[in-house]
């Protein structure tokens, strides 16, 4: 039985189990690497100035690959509304809009504002998740600490809102702090032990109240660790038993469990 | 049996399961932040010079807002005086203080002053902690860790008293290091990992003991990280189950279990 | 059966459990603090000015307690010799030492430099550590991973020091890298992520070490922290069950175990 | 049976179990530490100036004595290929080669380069692992994190690239952030929260994100840690005991246990 164009295409393109597939892949993988070195190095003034002319074709060349890549995915797959809807389709689509605009919408000063949207083609490295296999047990973990992740972040901004807010009407717009969003910044780098030194306390009490916020935000990075460390041991456990019923077929059934904790069958 | 308005109202203002509490508490949550919000816009100059007019409106109707609230609560709960004295009663007045106060003490110099104290009405967000449901196991693990991290802190303190004498004998006035106070503070921003630099070691012997902090200091992050790490992982454990098979009477229970795992018996 | 004045003393000065020996422990605890307290103002060189004389006072005042303290304890304990050299014996010693070091050498420019070693009085704090009693979980586990702390910490002083060199290689003496140990002195500064800002890398080969050297950094501060996490959880395990075994009378048997796991007798 | 040169040189060299082969590794490791000493305090301007001539004499004699224990070693071991060109090897044969090499070329300028390589003798430290013989459970939980610790910096990675592309976009040259790279270094700075300061946001928008940044990095940190914990207390458990009890078949026995908890049979 020999399959059609469509249908080889589409193993090709969608599918990493064949050999032509992981190929395509890897190829794939390699020229969006290259794209976003290439805009990287664009951004280098010297570079842009000495290599602007080949940057420019290499540009034009990457975005036609990328372009014929985009309609033959819209051919050969099943659904292609679907796909153009889906968070990988919107990205390839806005990955190779920057190009052909800056083509549309001449003229000097608008073309440096457009040259950054072609920057959004950063994001295609996005795709480099559909490479990693083994990111489950850590996906796992995560999302089981989501509740206590979002409590944990709820708090951190109120502490940080309450203590910027503190920290306004100690220092004051003479030593710095100007407004209560500019204190909150530097609540936040002084608790997350980030520390920049562009805003720092002058007077006794602030400089006091400083180092109360530096422990704290010392003692408080245990918590989000201590959540997370707690998860993953609870996800690895639970990856590691991979066993369903024989007579229900639900899995999560703890490594020493002899019996079914779903419908009581042996296991 | 119709509800008398008192016990109407308590519903509405004091529980969320209706659907009417439930509205109360969205619409309140919604309000508090805006306040908030116009707090902290207000601070900024800019913004301040151009909405100053719109702002103090804004003010004076959350404030009567707030007011109405407040007097409901104390006509429609059972025992006024309680909930006065109570944490979230005495918030609950303070944030209304401030723009009142503003009006009885006249004078520009006092108003500014006064001024400041509205920002209390910032602490209003601590009862955004009413609407956290899911935050017992994280606080029943921070509770049983209380002695640790005591003793924990008591050596940090201890640690950074010794370090900032010493730093301060090191350096020394000539090197910005004026007064054992101010080397504490260094010594916290070292060891916190915060890193300023608005202060730092200049000689060499300086260097070298700074670098011991540092280490130190990034060695002993690992205790508190430690501490609720092992706290959090027993905190999930007692609150995941409790329940002993009928049976054979052996613990350790999934939740969403509905036969023992170990003799097959119904839970 | 009436005690003798030494044993009387004795109960006072060195035991806890009496209401006079609590009393008295609470009355010293006081005492060591507000010596520190008055030490550290005295270094401030406005309140040095204006309360100069009052802290001489003061400082004289607490000397000769603390003297007569040294001098009781000598008295009523059974070898005083042992004490005497024992670490707080000498600690207590040199606490009282500087004030009357600086009565017998007299001299401006000595004295200054004598002044600085009654800062050791600082050190009377580690006395603190008798009041805590419930550190031995945390100082098991802390004794129990010290083999790995040892290797963790080889470990960050070998890449420190390999860091530092090839830093002192890319930047050199014009980029402010004047000498190896100013570069290991940067490479501790950031892989600690304190980050002060006194020395940046300022060439792009020098920017893009400095980003491994911290990503490294980023990730090896996870080695003690799981190191100690797994040391706490264990320790806390062996403190929960403190059964000692009926025949051997040996301690540290799991809380699941029926059977002494060294004599093989039934707990 | 008396052994030949070659045997007893061999076990003089190569093993640690002898009391000749002990001493050998101890005075190997006093030299190795002052010779990297040495190199380090060569590298301060003011040293340099005035013990050149010492260190130069120094220099020499630390190279001819490696230079005959790398002879020996090549001697006495059973496959000098084999050895030559292993990691240990190469090492040892680079870690002498900068001093002769500074003799066959001469010349002022290309000296002080060849001086520079010199400084590869640093690496020798790497030796030290030689001497650590309890670092299994260590590597043994590195090596099973392996995979997890790679998606986590495949993810850092991706996010530092499009923050630092977004921040480049945000702040752009008239800010500091002159090119991506520059602005990927920044952003590296921060969510390692290192923090040197040296490059800060300036506007609004860029304050926002970079608070946005700092308390993922703040929260990211977790990951890595929990990763590593989980390893540690799971490699800490392979490595204390996989004794089954003869009578019983139960695990899970301590080390210095002599008989079974769970039966009371002998181990």
């Amino acid at each position: 039985m020999r399959m059609s164009l469509k249908e080889k295409l589409h193993e090709v393109v969608f599918e990493a189990e064949t050999p032509a597939g992981k190929a395509f892949d890897v190829i794939l993988l390699i020229a969006i690497l290259t794209s976003i070195g290439v805009v990287i190095l664009e951004s280098v003034p010297s570079y842009r100035e000495r290599y602007g002319q080949l940057f420019f074709i290499f540009e034009w060349i990457i975005t036609i690959a990328f372009t014929v890549e985009y309609l033959v995915r819209l051919y050969c797959v099943r659904r292609p509304v679907q796909y153009a809807v889906s968070a990988y389709g919107i990205i390839d689509f806005f990955s190779l809009a920057p190009t052909y605009l800056s083509v549309i919408i001449p003229g000097a000063q608008s073309l440096i504002a457009i040259r950054a949207l072609r920057l959004l083609r950063v994001f295609r490295i996005l795709k480099l998740v559909h490479f990693v296999k083994e990111a489950n047990v850590l996906w796992d973990a995560l999302a089981h600490s989501r509740h206590k992740i979002t409590i944990f972040f709820g708090t951190v901004l109120t502490l940080v809102l309450i203590m910027g807010t503190t920290m306004y009407l100690i220092e004051g717009a003479e030593n710095g702090f100007t407004s209560i969003p500019l204190s909150i910044y530097w609540a936040i780098v002084t608790m997350t032990t980030v520390g920049y030194g562009d805003l720092t306390p002058k007077t006794t009490l602030g400089m006091t109240f400083s180092s109360f916020i530096m422990i704290l935000g010392y003692a408080i990075i245990a918590v989000p660790t201590g959540i997370v460390s707690s998860e993953i041991a609870q996800a690895t456990k639970r990856h590691t038993n991979t066993i369903s019923c024989p007579s229900c077929t639900k899995e999560g059934h703890n490594l020493d469990a002899s019996y079914c904790r779903f419908c009581g069958a042996k296991l």
